[in-house]
């Protein structure tokens, strides 16, 4: 259900495992929408503000090993609570694109499916952290765990900021063959909004899926890779 | 109503505006069960934990200056979730006495009736970060707003760690009596829990007033000041 009736612009979230490609995608796909004069915001989860991006610091510190699923919950809607309210919402309003970088399915996903905590609780908070904004199409970029997990480890070698490794990437692989289920039990459930992507090949293959699912919005969005 | 069954210790809040005493009377209170012999744990909200303490730290932070109350809502659940599970509960489960400066009322009090956010939400975080933990019993510590403010200042010289005025002393008077009334309003519907303590006079007189309060749970808690 979406609350954004007098709001003119485009909502599109950006769905998946780290490594599956979504910061490239979403850069190509704000590529197309510039292509086309449309004004266009690229923002991420968690952070994309001052006060979401020192949730997200405490949620990547290494050093807070014993954080409980509850507590990393409420970090994540704190991030997206000021998003929503600083950025995304002024942005609609003004008519822009909204590309974002994970959104709520994230939480249900990782929190929910991936932690165990209650999917309807996780709804409340959601809910409740973005005042019941809904995307206009989620693009769920889908990749195999194993590749998912080499990939993201091979883009922060040792010695990076966060020394090499953040909390979530030591969890185990079965946690994030849950997560992968778990969105795409969202997107089985959700089929009018959430389109998933085999995000397993060449990046200009999987920008054309991209492409080719947002022309529901937008007919004429044109490739602009490969 | 209490989810605390198996749980032998005692859990006590202290409540109020900062200024009120609550840092005083609550080491004052933990002396007084240590004289019997209980071991005590005291700790403080927002803080407590590695992480809680993270939380407390952006949530004080005077260069973020356009925090969104949902998002303030969501840093202090942070907080409390984390010190539930890792400090109180296994405290509690112990059979220590637990004294927390600060718990569930200030959310209402503060985000409620300060910041006019929806009391039911707030319940219902509430719950979610507590998993239904309530104390035995709180001690609203009420004192004149002005009398609170000042005190609170004089605490805080230009120069500290905090650079003398954290963001909650930024808001004006207006917000902190809507809060005062919001204390006093939580402790007239659960008397059975809440005890308001005038914490206008000296020291020791407050002290008086709390292990009066407190013999409701412990007869033979003695006075230790003055």
């Amino acid at each position: 259900m979406r609350s954004r009736c007098a709001m003119p612009g485009l909502f599109i979230t950006l769905e998946g495992a780290d490594g599956a490609g979504k910061t490239t995608q979403g850069a190509l796909l704000a590529q197309a929408f510039r292509i086309l004069g449309y004004p266009v915001v690229e923002t991420r989860e968690p952070g994309g503000t001052p006060v979401s991006e020192a949730a997200r610091r405490v949620l990547l510190d290494p050093s807070l090993k014993g954080m409980v699923p509850m507590a990393e919950l409420f970090l994540y809607a704190t991030a997206r609570a000021q998003l929503v309210s600083e950025v995304i919402r002024p942005a609609l309003a003004s008519g822009a694109v909204v590309i974002c970088d994970r959104f709520t399915d994230s939480t249900l996903a990782y929190q929910g499916f991936g932690r165990g905590l209650d999917l309807e609780q996780l709804a409340a908070i959601n809910e409740m952290a973005t005042g019941g904004l809904t995307p206009d199409l989620t693009l769920l970029l889908d990749i195999d765990t194993g590749e998912g997990l080499v990939r993201a480890r091979l883009r922060r070698p040792e010695g990076t900021k966060w020394q090499g490794v953040d909390r979530m990437e030591l969890e185990e692989a079965a946690f994030h063959e849950r997560v992968r289920r778990g969105f795409l039990q969202l997107a089985e459930k959700d089929r009018a909004r959430i389109c998933p992507i085999a995000a397993g090949g060449a990046i200009a293959e999987v920008h054309r899926r991209i492409i080719d699912a947002a022309r529901r919005l937008v007919p004429d969005l044109p490739y602009c890779h490969g």
